[in-house]
């Protein structure tokens, strides 16, 4: 299992997925601030992962804190939720992370605790929500690995991986489950431009458990669909909306319109942390739109002219009837959707 | 105009498209075997640029040639023949310029021209070939002016430029014939991996003509169709098969998919040197599979663990059905491709 985020008696200790694969580095935060930096440059990224990477960070933030009195205790939580909440806005395991800290926060004020008990709580939340993002990953992987054929050929996009979650992954979960299953998995990885995941990430994790993949550009996935190369797509999710709408990484949107053109299962992969039914449909997600340098450059080589505009949305939305269907930690939900999903987290 | 590829006194002179947009090198091929590996390694790149740097190739060889008898002389051209069009094997317009210079060789044999007379004819024939296809690319661009409409945000696939003919561009030949024709037009360039031809040379040439042009990754086109920032597609081809199936860079396909599903024109612009009526169908195509460091690497950096496997077909093929038409020199054709291209090239 690799270590995508930890609580330790240091801080908040993360490996830095911007350095992978040339590099193993481990980045040890050591205040809130210093975690929502590292979420908001992608040091952890992955929606899962930022919900748990923010829980410890408020967690960390109000240990360090020198506060006595409530109110002030109180006062610098509230400011550290705004700071976390300011990172990104699309992946709603933030604001659902924030929100649970947040309530456990109250629970315990309301019970009359004092700053050091709530201190304690917060740890203890944060862990929790580390260690149920991992059981909901494996359960994701129960469910979803029954999905996949005795042989299959995966396509996958970005990385819903070990590194995107607590561990094991929520895409790569399914993969994952699939394997244990006894199913004959290998996989095709998408690239994932501009900021690799694929190609850095989902074929690092992949190979390290000796699953067979193959990276490839994200402009290849339709000739190999084509070519009967690809038995089913799953990838993550950012944000699920009531309708089954699924906000993920830039390019799924794609993926999910040429599996439909190839017959090919179309699957979704979240906890149900992802799940967001206070919005109606994909159109109120919010896209973040990230510095255009991730797109000009790689490393240090410029790739576009200066003169040249640059767009870099970071995510797109997939409308529900593309979704073949979405499997969470509690089952596998299919249309229609406002009906499935409301049972999902009933 | 960008200089691509020239005839000159020391040789055939070549703009280094693998150093663009960083660095303006020209490199000067003063044998056909230098001629065959600048096509290899892509110097050039791009059909129709190909085989004008085929043609010049074959009679720069021979103007080396320092053999005098007829036989040994054809010989050396034969095998400078076979070197050339063991080079690449998609683009059909190398075999064609091949052929073209194997006719005109044979005709000057026949009439019974000696080694410098044929060297003269040759030389002429490789001129005419560049010259032909300037002009033919201002026909396309008439022809497919006519079809942007008075706004229109075109997305453009790889380079089908100035830099991938002897000058002004296929694709983007119809792009420079809207302006020319007063149309506002704004371009969206794919960024074209691996190879970044979009990224680094048609963001470079359009921006060097004013064109408001922004690059995105190829992963982001479906996400900007679905919000109608996109009014039509407009592409080149390496080779275009009897029934209108489309080789082009990899990719297209999957645009062309989408482009349908959004409702948008897919345009797809060739010279006729582009049109292979002796290949049915896409079917017979043959894709060329090109080496993994393009898909592993950008510049020195390694984005791809060293466990993983990676397929890089260089190209796709668009069935005919998603072809809105097809723009040559000298018209503008529709489905059935069966007949019209037969007409086409009539």
């Amino acid at each position: 299992m690799l270590p995508t985020v930890d609580w330790t008696a240091d801080g908040v200790v993360m490996i830095d997925q911007r350095k992978l694969p040339g590099a193993e580095v481990y980045v040890t935060c050591r205040t809130a601030a210093e975690v929502a930096k590292a979420i908001k440059t992608m040091v952890i990224r992955g929606a899962p992962a930022i919900g748990v990477a923010a829980a410890m960070g408020l967690a960390l933030g109000m240990k360090k804190s020198r506060a006595t009195g409530t109110v002030k205790f109180a006062a610098e939580f509230q400011k550290a939720c705004d700071l976390m909440a300011s990172t990104r806005p699309t992946a709603v395991n933030l604001f659902w992370a924030i929100d649970r800290m947040k309530r456990c926060f109250g629970a315990a004020a309301r019970a009359g605790a004092s700053a050091d008990e709530i201190k304690v709580r917060l740890e203890a939340e944060a862990r929790a929500i580390h260690d149920e993002d991992v059981a909901a990953c494996r359960a994701i992987g129960r469910f979803g690995g029954e999905l996949v054929p005795e042989r299959a050929r995966i396509l996958t996009h970005c990385n819903a991986g070990a590194l995107a979650t607590a561990g094991y992954g929520t895409a790569l979960g399914v993969i994952r489950g699939a394997v244990e299953l006894g199913r004959q998995v290998s996989v095709f990885a998408d690239e994932t431009r501009p900021f690799l995941q694929g190609a850095r990430l989902t074929a690092w994790e992949l190979t390290h458990d000796g699953i067979d993949t193959t990276v490839i550009t994200d402009n290849m996935a339709a000739t190999f669909m084509r070519q009967g190369l690809i038995d089913l797509v799953v990838v993550g999710a950012d944000r699920i909306a009531a309708n089954g709408d699924v906000a993920n990484k830039v390019g799924t949107y794609g993926v999910a319109v040429l599996a439909r053109e190839h017959g090919i299962p179309f699957y979704v992969a979240a906890p149900s942390s992802t799940l967001d039914l206070a919005t109606p449909s994909g159109a109120e997600i919010p896209i973040e739109e990230r510095p255009e340098r991730e797109v000009t450059h790689v490393g240090t080589t410029r790739l576009t002219p200066a003169a040249a505009k640059i767009r870099n949305p970071a995510f797109d939305v997939t409308p529900a009837r593309f979704v073949t269907a979405i499997v969470t930690e509690r089952g596998v939900w299919r249309a229609p959707y406002e009906e499935s999903l409301r049972q999902a987290t009933a």
